[in-house]
């Protein structure tokens, strides 16, 4: 107890200087007595992770658009998901999609669906074959791009090639983002960490179906990831980091 | 979206119809967006399943005691505890228990460690053959407490033997509770989900490290959940729940 | 060691008699060692579960023709596989699709291949968008087919989401064959029972690449599944199968 | 299927090819269309990997003992484990013990056991707490022995933590082998692959339960791993390989 308590004496006094002299592009953790790291980045066995960059959770039209819509404007979640695909090119690191998909039997048969299932059983969301389920049009896979095998559920950790694709790669960190921040985020970082891979979460760049979600997912995201970003800062970051250092 | 604003609407007026008429017991949902769902229970696929309890989590001489005792004590989760192990006896339904545990190898070598695991080796919680790692005196297993292989990480899906041990009890169904909240219990909460498990979480049987973490928990079990309730909610339903109906 | 020899004994004994008795449908073990046991079938938890229905190992111009085509054509797979499918429709049992699938980026980019995946990759099987990833034009699927997410590697309890379909449809034991029998087939096998599945496998609706491979996917049958079964001696079971018994 | 009969016929006369030059202590490949590679080794990012190192596997008083006893003894599969052991700590890399465990409710309890589950679960092998779970007295772990979690069924990727572990040590290639052939060690293998990782087996450092058992792990073996080698093969090869390279 000894210990912690130290810790959180140290902790509250590096918050506050922390929070004085703070390069205004960083993430500010909300909880003092969390670690802090900055994860060295090797370009070499990086990879962008993005989740769900799909009509039913970015385009105006989706049904989930009352719910996800406000915060995924507030944070101009398309505009940062398509500036980060663009940076990954450029600095040579593929970017992971990770897509949300449910076929017409399993919207027919499923028996057990727990809360955010109904929703999006009762709006046939991430259907296959149909226009929710698409690509938003500034998000289409390019050369760079890996789409990996649909999930199912919330994690393609488990319904998907997450682990073996990665691993392909030759990938050790990942930098997650995407739709939406308390679900597939996530579950993504809980998983990508169950399998030994480093997780750095930018904070801007995801949404949620409301700001209890959204702050629910900032809070569980300082004790889950290797590291909290903004999307200025890994930005910054990407452009002055190297291969194979 | 004209679906979910409807679902929106009567999902309000039920809120507060519920608020008017709820039985003082009942887990009141903070989002009302939400769907409820009442789990019917059938004894002879339901289990308990608990997380963590041990000495490192419950007891006032852990070193994380100063994180999370205030809400242990508030939330009585000992007591709690206790009480659902007796009630499991007494109607015949097995109780889970997943622990954690970290070798000293863990501590000495693992080079990937994300905010909550620096805290816990920072402080040397869960080590292998020390009081740490020992059941809280008053929550030791007895003929009707199935001990899982422990688990590293946050969840016995990924590190330890969940998945089978609930499928060769014939299990379908688990009630969830233990510690923390927004850690060991929500991911395993995730992660029976991910396998095709109903989940019932126990809002009130589990703890956090600090009030941030803990709202953190509800807001997210309420997505994820097949049903979330309080303690006595749950006893009044398991004292009248049959086997086999 | 009292005790297996005991075993080995009486069924070296039972081996005899049963060979004497044996209806010529029953798959005859190899290991007389191997205890025997017959499942119970409850139709309303039971799925027929198949392999890699599609032309690039059923069809007579896959690359794979020169290796596999001897054991197809001699085990007729595409009838029996047939047969069984319209079988599962009349008695009201789903048929479970697992499908292999590669991406071109997939064939350009994974750096860890072993020694089946260098033939795959170096014919580019399994091939997205090809004809080679087609369902056979006798076996495709119909309203009675789940098709899972396609897997990599062998398994689809790794990289698809076959544990998560099975529980969805309340399915306990999956009937298994298909394609090829040492590789997919035997690695469905593992992993459904890593996860608590029955596993009943039918012993000559498979083939392989070579004798060598379909024997040894045999002698390892015995050890791992619940039942080794020939097509007709489980199409008489499944005839006079109930549900809910 | 053109390039798949120049692949037999490139391999065919390789095949003779190498066994007219082959050095004595190579692993001669049974299938002759099996693509060979050597895999390069960094001994940075290497391990062993061994399964089920135990009384109940590799001691004379083992209830199993009249089944592997032969090809254990035969293969001197205690001393080349010894050996292999000694080596790791020489060159310096790891060494991980997977082990098997059944604690007495899994005895009294489970209620879906395949074919090897029924002859383990009828002589109480691998029981919590006994002698026959114990290592073999020349086999212990040693401080650079890493204990992972034990595993149920046959595979520590899915019972245990073995894809945490090799992560958390950097590890790509593990060097695989124990105990037994077509069981544990070939699940290992089939799940090491699931994650990308690459696989040497030591195909006589192994035993099995009859001849049969062990061909058609080599045979499967030839499938799945990376390369197939010697004991003396990889000793050589070890003993030359630098780390980072």
């Amino acid at each position: 107890m000894k210990k912690l308590t130290q810790i959180l004496t140290v902790a509250t006094v590096a918050f506050f200087v922390l929070i004085s002299s703070a390069n205004a592009d960083e993430y500010v953790y909300k909880q003092s007595f969390m670690p802090r790291e900055t994860v060295k980045i090797d370009l070499a066995k990086t990879a962008m992770f993005v989740t769900d960059p799909q009509n039913d959770f970015l385009s105006e039209k989706s049904p989930a658009w009352g719910l996800v819509g406000p915060t995924v404007i507030k944070h101009k979640v398309v505009e940062k998901e398509k500036t980060l695909k663009a940076l990954a090119k450029k600095i040579g690191i593929p970017v992971f999609y990770s897509t949300h998909m449910y076929t017409p039997q399993d919207f027919a048969n499923w028996k057990s669906l727990n809360g955010i299932d109904k929703i999006m059983f009762e709006n046939k969301m991430f259907a296959q074959g149909t226009w929710g389920i698409d690509y938003h049009p500034e998000l289409k896979p390019d050369s760079n791009t890996i789409v990996m095998n649909p999930h199912k559920g919330l994690s393609n950790f488990w319904t998907g090639d997450a682990a073996l694709q990665l691993r392909q790669y030759g990938i050790e960190t990942i930098i997650l983002y995407g739709m939406s921040a308390n679900m597939c985020v996530e579950s993504h970082a809980r998983d990508a960490i169950e399998n030994g891979f480093d997780v750095i979460i930018i904070a801007d760049a995801t949404a949620a179906a409301g700001d209890a979600a959204y702050e629910a997912a900032l809070t569980n995201y300082e004790f889950l990831a290797h590291e909290v970003v903004t999307t200025n800062q890994i930005i910054k970051r990407l452009e002055k980091a190297k291969r194979g250092e």
